[in-house]
């Protein structure tokens, strides 16, 4: 099985995106991920181009990567300047980032039309470029940008271009169709010349203009280039970058290519999800093998052939990406899972008894609410637990009041007042905050911190807002994720209402309840239990 | 050139798609669309299968059809029964349309799993079907299904089987790869053999589950097919089916061969907006050729080199397929960026002038703060021309106040208050909301409905919220998104706040005052215009 490696351009190309776009602490939650699901490189911005991308390589430098190779990508040094005193190339290196890819101009007509230098300056630059990195000890990429199209329109030049790279040390040639145009024939053919010119190994790194990057990039690898570089989902400029998530299962389900562990490929959709979750864009139905819809089936005649043999209408199975077989008819879905779930926290879950029907009918009744778990499994236990009367609920809310306003030219302010009862105390109290859901954090935290000192080890480190049925306007309803942390641990929990004040309250809540919760914070006085439920009741309804 | 036969199958294995779902009128509208784009054949549904197919068929014998023939679809005769006598042949001779497709079994597992007849009986009936629907003196197809799985398992069966079609008189042979599974070189190579084995002309019909379906249809051709069947938008089941919309520009523009009148390519975009329209569903922004991002740049550094030449990063002229270019404006973006947008707008700019200086060093701040203007050009248009001092704002605010509301057990209530001026008028006013921003929205509408009853003409229709830096969790910046429409125009506005309400309240603010400009519906009493100012600048800062 020969090795494809796997570069995830996702945190750099992917996010010329339009509408993507990752803070720091998303890159870096993006970058384990990947490197769980086990690419090779993982490219992770442009540190001469914006303090952010600097700050991610200066906390990457600290994690512990298990597959991956962190990248920094740049571009060669600027005409008439020689690379040791490029701001670029330095930034590059101090980065401290293991492996760089510099991209550099391969095509006559943009050394002249963009770069405006001379085509003999273009090949000093890459040679200079290059060298100097290699003297850093680094692991170096070259991206010959717009090499298809420069290879058609001179491939006299474009072949020396490379050629000057791969004479000055660079330890991948990567052939890049940066317009995204290029045909699968001629990507077959240019990138064939190519490996049989080159000593160096060779990537390719495509985009989509066309329709046609995934192809092109399974040509790349036909012609023996050993090297992917794409984006989840696609993300990227224009029409996007090729999408790993279908060049890999073909290549190592279908052409037998080693891109992954065998035991990962299984972890794609999850992976995809995750990212476009991160991202905070839809993933798409329709997307070939990691859409919630790539393995859905509609037509009667499917369906009953399907029942006889899957074969007959799926091209792979499903659980090879770690999706699964839908059947549009009958949508049973889900009910394995809740199981699964109660099961694996010691509750006492039955399918054929009529309590277990009844939670589940509850929690998918929730779940067309908006309630999504998936990405908060601590409200999702905390309402197992409720549902089979394990209820920690802290305390009784009497009343919650914010006042938000603006007088002419001022700020706006926000204040909240709170009134609770925790155990036989009342308490009373309010906070401001820089805006309404952080004042009712505030407050919150204030009513119950002298009652729970644990509470101070407690921080809320995410905080995420999603609009359903967007169509619906300032109505419609919105899904609240809040992430919270104390030393030792972390945990995720969620509220839905069309009242954003109200979503955040509820996952607010569930993070307190669970965070007490699993560090035996709880009092068990009985009579507060019941009292409490009907207020869990109303709030999470 | 060589010709291309395009076979549009949108309104019937489109519609097989999730979420697609054609009214019979519906289906009229877009057959007459892509009659007038130039197609060859438009297949209208399974007469068979539907009272609505067969309506369709009827309304369309008595229409105008300049470009293209209507195809019906159904399938070969049922094991152990005579063609003439079986009642989906019939319907199919009786919808009037002038060309039949019948689908039949070529993969010798289907045969016998899912027909459950004998390899000699698919044979019998695949002849029998064909010869029948001849006699009618009907243009017959045959699409053979699952053939490129079927060639593969039996390559000897699945010849047999499309040869039985041919001798019986097929017009055409239609290659499909139903599952979507296969891989391009297996295309090119299955395809080209049948391509020498058959006199009959050969078409493809490919899905989209490997994410290679344009790509194969391109292989069918390259092997010597002569017709593409595929849909508008890629709609159909699962991952879709091949999508016209790439597979045209691709063939005429860049492979020289004559899919529609040459001039027809332009209508490509609209067609594709149109058909999605009528679909009821929202077309990517990223599709290649016709999606509104096709040929849209972020890069600075792209948006530079674009200036100086357009054919440095666009693959083809959008105009070539009825698209345009477009210039984002974000946080990568460079100067060129704004000023290319300025111009636009016909604003007096000039990157060496100092003003022009100030305002893009204001805007960059802007986007460092998480505005980002890429999702909201009314509101990168109300900044430029605040900018430029055209200030459009209609009203002065004195004083907006919140009040959110849950006492123990009861609902959160939201209620808003706000008092300002409009022209010489005060307007004091309060309403009710769902949640905490829809009351102000509603507030805000009642206080300035009486004086511009045109925005009673404006509805949002899209509410989206982005945290910004999430480990600053409740504490975070927020970025509202908002998209308002009227019945001619939709346009977007942008809000960033660590205050949600304030970050919604901006973006309503910039909908309203956008609505106002471009409608006409401004004062200019230069005296307010001041105040405004400085109002406009704090709820932006």
């Amino acid at each position: 099985m020969d090795r494809v490696f796997i570069y995830d351009t996702t945190l750099r190309d992917g996010t010329q995106g339009e509408g993507i776009s990752l803070s720091v602490e998303d890159k870096l939650k993006i970058a384990a991920r990947l490197d769980q699901l086990g690419v090779a490189y993982i490219e992770g911005g442009w540190p001469g181009s914006n303090p952010k991308d600097m700050e991610f390589f200066q906390r990457a430098k600290s994690m512990p990567w298990k597959h991956a190779k962190i990248a920094a990508f740049g571009a060669t040094c600027r005409p008439g300047l020689k690379a040791s005193e490029d701001a670029n190339l330095q930034a590059l290196v101090q980065s401290g980032a293991p492996v760089v890819t510099i991209f550099g101009k391969t095509w006559d007509f943009h050394v002249t039309a963009a770069l405006r230098t001379t085509l003999e300056e273009n090949l000093r630059i890459i040679r200079d470029s290059i060298a100097f990195l290699k003297e850093q000890g680094l692991e170096v990429m070259f991206d010959a940008e717009h090499f298809y199209d420069g290879y058609k329109a001179n491939p006299q030049y474009a072949k020396e271009a490379v050629l000057a790279a791969e004479q000055a040390g660079a330890d991948w040639i990567v052939l890049c169709d940066t317009n995204g145009g290029t045909l699968p024939q001629d990507m077959l053919a240019i990138t064939q010349e190519m490996v049989f010119t080159l000593r160096a190994p060779v990537g390719v790194h495509v985009h989509n203009d066309g329709d046609l990057a995934v192809a092109n990039s399974l040509m790349g690898i036909m012609a023996g280039a050993r090297q992917i570089q794409g984006t989840i989902n696609g993300y990227g400029e224009r029409c996007g970058n090729a999408n790993l998530c279908s060049i890999i299962p073909n290549l190592q389900l279908k052409m037998n290519m080693e891109c992954l562990p065998a035991q990962n490929v299984a972890l794609l959709t999850e992976t995809a999800h995750y990212v476009a979750e991160i991202a905070n864009v839809t993933l798409r139905n329709d997307m070939a093998f990691v859409g919630h819809s790539a393995f859905a089936h509609k037509g009667g005649m499917h369906v009953s052939a399907l029942l006889k043999d899957p074969g007959t209408y799926e091209h792979i199975e499903p659980e090879q990406v770690g999706n699964q077989r839908r059947v549009l008819v009958s949508e049973l879905s889900g009910m394995s899972n809740i199981v699964y779930k109660a099961k694996e926290l010691g509750l006492d879950v039955n399918r054929e008894n009529a309590d277990t029907k009844q939670i589940i009918e509850n929690i998918k009744n929730l779940e067309h609410q908006g309630f999504q778990f998936e990405g908060a499994e601590a409200s999702f236990e905390v309402l197992l637990r409720r549902a089979f009367g394990e209820d920690p609920v802290p305390f009784v809310l009497d009343s919650i009041r914010l006042i938000i306003e603006k007088r002419s030219d001022a700020e706006f302010t926000s204040e909240a007042m709170i009134k609770l009862r925790v155990g036989d105390q009342v308490v009373h109290t309010a906070a401001e905050g820089n805006g309404p859901v952080n004042a009712v954090d505030n407050a919150l935290r204030k009513a119950l911190i002298s009652h729970y000192p644990f509470l101070g080890d407690c921080h809320l480190t995410d905080y995420k807002v999603r609009v359903l049925d967007e169509k619906d306007a300032t109505g419609a309803k919105v899904r609240v994720l809040i992430e919270t942390r104390n030393h030792q641990d972390s945990w995720s929990t969620v509220g839905v209402s069309a009242n954003i004040i109200e979503a955040s309250w509820q996952a607010l809540m569930d993070s307190f309840q669970y965070g007490l919760l699993k560090h035996g914070q709880v009092e068990t006085d009985p009579v507060e239990a019941t009292e409490v439920a009907s207020e869990a009741a109303a709030t999470t309804a």
